[in-house]
């Protein structure tokens, strides 16, 4: 069974203290379709511009992602510039130019719509919508998204969740659509809102699942050092969906197992600017990592 | 086998935006002797002021705390006064008065000093050494501390580490002992200054352990609402050597789930002020919630 994954596919330029990488191949859906090609064979979703290097659409196949739904348009590319400070906790926007993201309405073909996964990666709640509105009966429906969302566009993405199988986003966001700092709390008023299973990230701190079957606390896998964090949460998320779309049987027991394999998988992401480590890694070092973490969190 | 326990048996003022509750039962010794009463028989090593209130001795008995170390002395008890602001990760001292704190050096009876099990509760560390120096072959020396010993008493406390089998201290403190922002890069450096096992403390997101068998992620049980998180450390930790001391086998196999127990008794004292809810549970209380937490913790 396979995946759809829509969202933007970017240039990420990033400022450390100490480097500068212009030009990145970033945005969510390749961080997610990537991480997802170690699971399944995703299907990309996006748009990019006439700037966008041919050694990324190489890159792309390199993972053997079904690029048929990939629109190269006329204009520039989706471009995010950010700065980190020595602490990796705290990033700002420098610049975001929208590109040929801000008119992209895509048209699914046939065998598109038919997909049994969908990951509705981090992007305008209205492309998410326009995807899922073409889909045909999916059988797990994930969003992830973010503050800037819930700031200027709440009302298109309250619409959505009650659509969705799961939400997935992180603590500090939770606690905003909520609207109660705790995140324990939070989550039964998330569930109101309509998704059944909500997923919280908390970055180095690992995750929360919530669903019918009670809650489910998920480690991150522990790093001695963080490179660029850019791209963690996209990469998670589609671990987690090439995991669960690779995998026969229940959904609920699959469900656990997933968010690990999404953990590591953003462990990777997490150790050099943008997708640089997560597209030099093969699956065994995932199947490695997931090991230890499984020994690291039992007693 | 049992457990001795020295720190601070205080008095504490909390203050919240919503109430005040002036001269609660607290102190590092007595939240760690009354979260260790569940498991074991805590001998505790402490000194109160004339103005103790009788009542609380009482609370002490009832737990089975073994008194011949609490010295009543002459003079005011310790005070703390502490007040929190709506989101309880902030919070402020208002005053601190020593009083018989100050000058008290405890003389172990023998049988004192053959206890097995010994927790130096966060207290200044020239008293946790004074303390140790009496004790005879201990098969397990746990010591708590805090940024306010790091800031005033770095020298007795570098000195105490390589005597220490587990130092136990919170990640702000851990980066700042080790003088590094990440703290899974923090933990090898802190081993360097002596303790075979280093347990760093997260709150809400958990611990981490790290000993000669790896690295062991605990979770913390969830919590929808903390009331007041004063003492949830050293409940952690005296639940933790309780447990310890209570179970027979290695050490080093009960350590994992010694962590999983001094956790969720932590769990239970953020939920009232000072000790009212530790005190009024139960050990099948606890019990409980470590199958729960198991449950919520496992893939």
């Amino acid at each position: 069974m396979s995946l759809l994954v829509v969202g933007t596919t970017a240039l990420d330029s990033i400022k450390t203290p100490h480097a500068e990488n212009p030009r990145l191949l970033g945005g969510s859906a390749s961080h997610a379709a990537v991480a997802a090609s170690f699971f399944t064979k995703p299907h990309l979703i996006g748009a990019v511009g006439d700037d966008f290097p041919r050694k990324y659409i190489n890159l792309y196949r390199k993972h053997g992602l079904n690029l048929d739904g990939l629109q190269q348009l006329s204009g520039q590319t989706f471009h995010w510039s950010g700065e980190y400070e020595l602490n990796m906790n705290n990033r700002r926007t420098l610049d975001t130019v929208l590109g040929v993201i801000e008119d992209f309405s895509p048209t699914l073909t046939a065998a598109q719509t038919r997909l049994p996964y969908v990951l509705l990666a981090n992007c305008v709640p209205d492309l998410q919508a326009n995807v899922l509105d073409q889909m045909h009966r999916p059988r797990f429906v994930v969003a992830d998204t973010m503050d800037l969302w819930l700031n200027i566009a709440r009302a298109p993405l309250l619409k959505l969740l009650p659509r969705l199988d799961c939400l997935v986003l992180n603590d500090s966001e939770a606690s905003q659509l909520a609207e109660e700092d705790n995140v324990v709390a939070a989550i039964p008023r998330i569930h109101k809102l309509g998704p059944r299973y909500v997923i919280v990230k908390k970055g180095e701190h690992g995750s929360i699942l919530s669903g019918p079957k009670g809650l489910f606390i998920a480690p991150a896998y522990p790093l001695r050092k963080v490179v660029d964090p850019t791209g963690a949460g996209d990469s998670f998320i589609g671990g987690m969906m090439g995991y669960l779309a690779s995998q026969k049987g229940s959904l609920e027991n699959n469900l656990r197992k997933g968010i690990i394999h999404g953990s590591v998988t953003a462990s990777f992401c997490c150790e050099d600017f943008g997708l640089k480590k997560t597209t030099k890694i093969k699956k065994k070092d995932i199947t490695k990592r997931v090991r230890e973490l499984t020994k690291m969190a039992s007693w």
